[in-house]
């Protein structure tokens, strides 16, 4: 069996240790592990495989003989050192969203659109780790009944804004319980105990730009201009985990079973969905998993042609560093 | 000026408090503090104007000379109680779900529908927190552009579900930062570093009582039942305060501009809305105050008359006790 080399650009980040993790767990042919991360992370080691390989600082050679470089280390990174990659002949995958809008550049979630890999030009983008849940659950139905438009609010946790922000939740938590109140300097506000409805920086129209990734990225993976997305992107004090209320309105009429069976049909998602008996997912309990995860499936009572669900991932996992190897994954197979 | 006679039923309880303290802050013209409540808070005191009140348990003739009664124990407390306190003469001011839905008896939020306190019959029902403030923010743009539909997932936070439900929330989070797990028992699971999607039992069509109270509240406080309301109820590892993301379509055209103008000149909204420099609302910021904030006032990109935001307000007083108080208010004024 064929084995590469892989290159981390970020590699002690949140992200891209879990893609190292990742790489083991699946058994991803690697031969060659490059750690790449900035000046700051000089001195470090990541394992991998029962190793311990040193940290190098990333430069535009590290990528000589690099089959796959996965990057996450920031959209400036990528959009300086993704072409010195692709110059080296390595495929990048990028956990940014410099290249994701990018008309050559495929944005794939292997589950839903893997095919789009085909016409791949050395970059390949990963979706937001948002985006990447939601159509693990809009694609099955969009196929079914046709999506006509999703009102969806998010619950995201602090690991999507990196070890810093997971560092400020527990530190500000402890210093609430003791009785006091501490600064944000990760956030743009207290985190703990508290709700930030901002992720990402605004733009003219009033969305953030998380909520309009929602909304593109989500056309762009589902190949349809034609399905109209809105989204309110929030912060809330949870660790790893992104939770989602999914509002979907479509062409035909679909019932809440027929939802739960198509959903449970569909590889890497799982229906947990007996609200009677407490079953539906809550990020605390699945992170860690690698599956999507749906409950609280329900017709809308509000309109003739509507479903109302609850979705979570861990957005380590799915939304960042699992989908990215299994983007690999699907190049070598 | 007229003093009265005012009973608060579940005194030792959370809202009860609150609706104490409300009493003496607005300056209600109270003659007599009745604090009742079961014989489990037998021996408390509750502190009204600088005096100490023993809490009396609640009897059927507890509400002998009692002008008004504000009820926070429960739905079965009322269910008993109410009709009793009535029969004495007691106006009723009812915090809990059972009377709302009642034809006879008004649903009220002063600012919204005060007129309809006019033909109470010794019952007016106080709304559930979530719709209270949901109903504040929608009344003016309903007035100005006919709401058809509404789409809304709430971040409710733990002291909607009592005192025991703030401990556990604290004690969690406590075991939680020192390396452990403890078992949920207010809530159906963990709530510390935690989302949960369930507030209220499950309903056969899927939907909690909690998001059936928002669709049908909404309807019977706006006098409208063409308005459309699907809801989401979710829990968040918040203390005080609820938040909501609320996506309204309406009849005719309205911009954000438009809104924001209507809401800033509503009673008792403050709208908090300037994202370029970090200005919107979160229950921390918020908690222990009157207003219902409203910020994230943007056009809907996913339809043509659709207008998305975010409301927060203190869930113990707008939500409950302020609320109540001020139905108080408008029956002497």
């Amino acid at each position: 069996m064929k084995k590469y080399t892989v290159a981390v650009v970020g590699a002690t980040g949140v992200v891209g240790r879990e893609i190292i993790s990742t790489l083991e767990q699946r058994k991803f042919p690697v031969c060659k592990l490059v750690p790449l991360a900035s000046e700051r992370s000089l001195g470090q080691y990541v394992t991998f495989n029962g190793e311990s390989i040193a940290v190098q600082v990333l430069t535009a050679d590290s990528f000589e003989n690099v089959d796959f470089a996965l990057f996450s280390a920031g959209g400036s990174i990528s959009e300086k050192f993704v072409p010195e990659a692709v110059k080296h002949g390595a495929v990048c995958i990028d956990n940014t969203s410099h290249f994701r809008m990018h008309p050559d550049v495929p944005l794939v979630v292997p589950e839903v659109n893997a095919h789009a890999l085909k016409r791949h030009q050395g970059i390949i983008a990963n979706p937001n780790c948002s985006t990447a849940q939601m159509v693990m659950v809009l694609k099955p139905i969009h196929d079914a009944a046709t999506i006509k438009r999703v009102v969806v609010s998010t619950y995201q946790s602090v690991s999507g804004a990196g070890k810093e922000a997971m560092s400020e939740l527990e530190q500000q938590s402890r210093v609430n319980l003791a009785g006091s109140s501490a600064e944000p300097e990760v956030f743009k506000k207290s985190i703990s105990f508290n709700l930030i409805p901002q992720i990402d920086s605004f733009t003219e129209n009033g969305y953030t730009k998380e909520e309009l990734k929602m909304i593109n990225e989500t056309q762009k993976i589902l190949e349809d201009s034609s399905i109209k997305v809105t989204a309110t992107c929030v912060r809330v004090p949870v660790f790893v985990g992104h939770s989602e209320s999914i509002n979907i309105q479509t062409e035909r009429k679909i019932t809440a079973d027929e939802v739960r069976d198509l959903l449970s049909k569909f590889p890497n998602v799982e229906v947990m969905d007996d609200p009677a008996n407490g079953v539906y997912p809550t990020p605390k309990e699945i992170a860690g998993t690698d599956p999507t995860y749906v409950g609280r499936i329900r017709e809308d009572l509000s309109i003739e042609n509507g479903i109302e669900l609850w979705c979570v991932a861990d957005n380590l996992r799915k939304g960042a560093a699992l989908n990215a190897v299994q983007i690999a994954e699907a190049l070598i197979a």
